[in-house]
């Protein structure tokens, strides 16, 4: 067998529906796990994204900042992405339509998959989380989220594709965040369409499913599994 | 931060739930991840069970057999077990009392736990899925199944305690299997009565979620997760 590709998440997604917004990770850890990925900062202050081995915040403001590895992440999510599938996309489509063709490419549904997309978006509509406090719900926080639009913006967008059994851990399907080619815009995305660009989707075989094992409020957290699974799907 | 402690887990008991019974990882490379955990055989023909490193099966006529590195799991759970709290039982409870004492001790519910029992058991009762054929529910053929009930017998509980938000993917809370001190008798372990002993919390820091990437049947199954859940909670 070829080499073992172990997508890396820190945390889960439910732990931070929850609240649980305090980073434990710095993104100098992180990075050891992989180059591309998705996640979000201390105090839920914007987006993760991570694009060729750096990472960078996308913020409430509208701007974008290269971060430092002594950072730190609440959760993340990221994986050393090696394309498995690599296809050119030619004529215009809206993100479900190249999601759909996106899918047509998996060898089934029961394995994690990176996403990468680079190229040029005649319509990219984003949202940056805004920095809240613990214990604030992730979905109330999201109902007073910054969202904005860019036209005719080139850039590209990472992720990861989860498969359903793991709603909760993850969100199923895709999670997607975008950075423009200039590094001057970018956020989790909720819809785009693209004129053209590559698209490469990358193999799993792993998750490497890790805890915020010295956070006593991560430890003693009280989660409702079946509510933040209902969170998930409402904010993410 | 102390050594990282890493809970291996080969293909998902929801898909095994499915009837995914093919044996597709061999003994011998589940056994470098981890000396103590549960499993099944190919074609579910019994249980596993994973004490100090060596791996047995308890078949469905009441037998057990060591197995060879050679032999293949549709499905296993295995961690490096390295108690963090261990406490003496001296008077007699049930499971459900032990297993109340035991959640104790946890710091909270939300990491998974290995857990090891070595004891004296005035009752000790226990279920080997019978031999099946891929496709066949699991939940089906559990409704049949052997069950035997040792009295006054020594052995060795091994097994996982698992957090809510992973269920599906393992079973939540408990998945214990006995084994006896002289490997003659053993199995899933639905009640049973312990009057002293050992037992021995280790802590788990991460999830190495793996699965069967080359197996076709596992890549293109339509799983309903859902469905799936209430299987578990049935049949486990």
């Amino acid at each position: 067998m070829s080499e073992i590709t172990q997508l890396f998440q820190y945390n889960t997604l439910g732990a931070l529906m929850a609240g649980l917004y305090e980073g434990t990770m710095t993104i100098g850890e992180l990075l050891k796990h992989g180059d591309l990925g998705i996640g979000t900062l201390d105090s839920i202050d914007g987006e993760l994204i991570v694009l060729d081995g750096k990472a960078y915040q996308a913020k409430g403001d509208k701007t974008i900042v290269e971060l430092t590895d002594d950072i730190k992440v609440p959760y993340a999510a990221v994986v050393p992405h090696q394309a498995e599938v690599v296809f050119k996309q030619k004529f215009t489509v809206s993100d479900k339509e190249l999601e759909d063709r996106i899918e047509s490419y998996f060898d089934g549904q029961n394995l994690f998959r990176s996403i990468k997309i680079t190229g040029k978006f005649p319509k990219m509509h984003v949202r940056m989380i805004p920095r809240a406090k613990s214990g604030t719900k992730f979905v109330e926080v999201s109902q007073n989220q910054p969202e904005y639009t860019e036209e005719n913006i080139k850039g590209t967008i990472v992720g990861i594709w989860t498969p359903e059994m793991f709603h909760g851990v993850s969100v199923a399907g895709y999670h997607l965040h975008f950075i423009s080619e200039d590094f001057t815009f970018g956020g989790h995305v909720l819809d785009f369409i693209i004129d053209n660009g590559t698209v490469e989707i990358g193999a799993i075989d792993q998750l490497n499913q890790s805890f915020p094992v010295q956070d006593r409020k991560f430890l003693f957290a009280d989660l409702d599994i079946e509510a933040l699974k209902k969170d998930i799907d409402v904010a993410e």
